[in-house]
């Protein structure tokens, strides 16, 4: 399995309010759609009790393998969701990360 | 559920091998004892693939609440988490997040 997380800054001229609501209510209607998606994840950073952290939070896409992300990010729908990241975000840092699961629920 | 994630950056003086291994071995044994932990995963970054990131990896812990969260610190793993801290990072960014699961594996 491959982890792909994307580090989420706000676009500055966006309220929290309008930035979450258009992650969840366009972005991740189109991300759920990568082709090869095994599990995806939105988490949302509270900036005003968190004033520590740089990002307004962060997406976790996982893939079977590095191959399958690329063609995910290749594919019509990855078309797509870079021509959404510029409508709600200021900054994104895409990094793969090397997942430990240490304790299931 | 509440999402803990704590954004690390490694000490300077460890090789990104030590580091990791501090983690695995002494760190990770020790966090899966909080009382009331109900996930807990380990990510590793490697700058040198991703040289955008600002930090060399983040956990994520999973409570049933605030409440369970508060007292897990408050406890002697707390305390012996706290000791350990210093001995592999430089730096320790914690921030509650709040997760929406999209995809499910």
């Amino acid at each position: 399995m491959v982890k792909l997380v994307g580090l989420i800054r706000k676009r500055a001229d966006l309220s929290t309010a309008e930035f979450r609501k258009h992650w969840l209510d366009v972005h991740a209607p189109l991300a759920r759609q990568f082709p090869g998606l095994r599990r995806y994840t939105v988490n949302f950073i509270d900036r005003e009790t968190e004033p520590g952290a740089a990002y307004d939070g962060f997406s976790e896409l996982w893939f079977d393998s590095r191959e399958a992300l690329e063609s995910a990010f290749a594919s019509p729908i990855g078309t797509a969701i870079a021509a959404d990241i510029p409508k709600f975000m200021d900054e994104l840092v895409r990094v793969i990360v090397d997942e430990h699961t240490i304790v299931v629920d």
